[in-house]
């Protein structure tokens, strides 16, 4: 496994592999690699002959007040976890590998970008926009992975990917839980003793209310108001939004019928978590 | 030559193209092709082992007041055109091809984007940005032909190619002229054949002002005043502006010293045309 830094040099390696005839899978990351990255990384290297994931904090889908400075790094541990999964490179630029000075570009869109995350997080979805096309034109893959943790971020990727023509499969995968249900996250390392096991109630809430759409419940906002409580009971919440909205589309639900995603973003302290369920019709 | 309507028809046979290791060519343009695109594709032509012309006129980055409607088509000229010079393939997309109900990305610029024809045109480089983001990602072409005309456009561009990482060289070709100087565009063709006549002035103006640079003035505000004032002259011209900026990055010029644009855009009636010189260092 190489780590590459320079944009130039993975693209040489690139361009030799697609003239072999190699398929290309990629894994975008910001790094601190847990299990949830790699159940994308073990799928990317089942079905791609090649794979590249990026291990890259991108600065431009934080916000002036979000943490960034303080997210987990660990380029060792990363590489670790690659080696063995059988990833062929690590492409691990710098800040300003990715963004020169004269930079100035973005890639946005006007619907599913607003909503959900997008509220506490204006910009959040821009960054994350931008930094996918310029990884996609970058590394050229076949197939990209992303967990369904960030279902927002998937549902905008793939809506982007469709607009804008990239010729390159997007594949949604299961979110991987801790074994009492938290999602696995490079933030739940933020979260002290008491909040971890506080958090437990994000996974649990969620249950509750997959089970009463599965008995029956149609109305959204009973639903919501269900995981609401549930979660209110727990001392040191806060909640940001929890919310039904139409999959993939990402418009209020008016009903639990149809493909939803039941998504939530909650406060523990300063620490923000996600997590959420899909149901596809 | 072929006239291909549908975009998987088109990357197959590109792709077919990219496996024999052939280096592909292309001509964005919005068709009614005149000698300044047959300059661009001439020249695609001659670098390339494949050359596409995409054929499209693009809604997105037309207003609500401007002349999408009646902006002029032939596609038998334009057809004849590019197989008597040696094209490949015209790409001929409808609109709903382009943008399905659902499309809502973007891609744009916080720099380059805003002054100059931007000004009275907010939305104009958005929609260019975004059918030329899909463009190169349906065609993958090596190289793309752009004319100095629309310098502007030219600057936009590569700084989005730069900005995103495609892996594409921009060309920029001079501005064609007809023998009184007029740029060559396809919006010449609204013009009364009174305004044909007055519109003359532009180049000539331009002119003047490129030669008071090359005497020696370094003060632009006074090479702008000498255009817009031999533009007075004229009856029946509205001036939208003249302006020198830096090239290629456009920012307002304090000198007419190092590389500069001198572009301009000026009314006869509703007809709005543009012309400009570039001065590299």
């Amino acid at each position: 496994m190489e780590i590459i830094e320079r944009i130039e040099e993975l693209r040489s390696q690139i361009k030799t592999w697609k003239k072999e005839g190699k398929t290309i899978g990629f894994v975008p990351t910001m790094g601190y690699l847990h299990e949830g990255h790699k159940s994308l990384i073990d799928r990317a290297v089942k079905e791609n002959d090649k794979v590249v994931v990026s291990d890259f904090v991108n600065p431009m889908q934080f916000g002036p007040k979000e943490d960034l400075a303080t997210y987990p790094r660990d380029l060792d541990m990363d590489a670790k976890l690659c080696e063995e999964a059988g990833v062929d490179i690590i492409f691990y630029p710098a800040a300003e590998t990715m963004y020169k000075d004269s930079f100035s570009s973005f890639v946005d869109m006007n619907t599913l970008t607003k909503g959900l995350c997008g509220k506490t997080r204006p910009i959040h979805f821009r960054g994350v926009c931008t930094v996918l096309a310029k990884l996609f034109n970058i590394v050229t893959p076949d197939r990209a992975y992303f967990g369904q943790k960030d279902a927002q971020q998937l549902a905008v990727v793939k809506h982007m990917v469709e607009d804008l023509n990239f010729d390159i499969e997007i594949i949604g995968c299961p979110i991987i839980r801790e074994e009492d249900g938290l999602a696995k996250s490079s933030r739940n390392t933020y979260l002290s003793k008491e909040q971890r096991e506080s958090a437990v109630v994000l996974s649990k809430a969620l249950k509750m209310g997959k089970e009463m759409i599965e008995a029956g419940e149609v109305n959204p906002q009973k639903v919501i108001s269900t995981i609401e409580e549930e979660i209110k009971k727990v001392q040191g919440t806060k909640i940001d939004y929890v919310e039904i909205v139409t999959w993939p589309y990402l418009e209020t639900a008016t009903t639990t019928k149809g493909s939803i995603l039941c998504a939530l973003a909650v406060y523990f302290d300063k620490v923000r978590l996600i997590d959420n369920f899909i149901i596809e019709e």
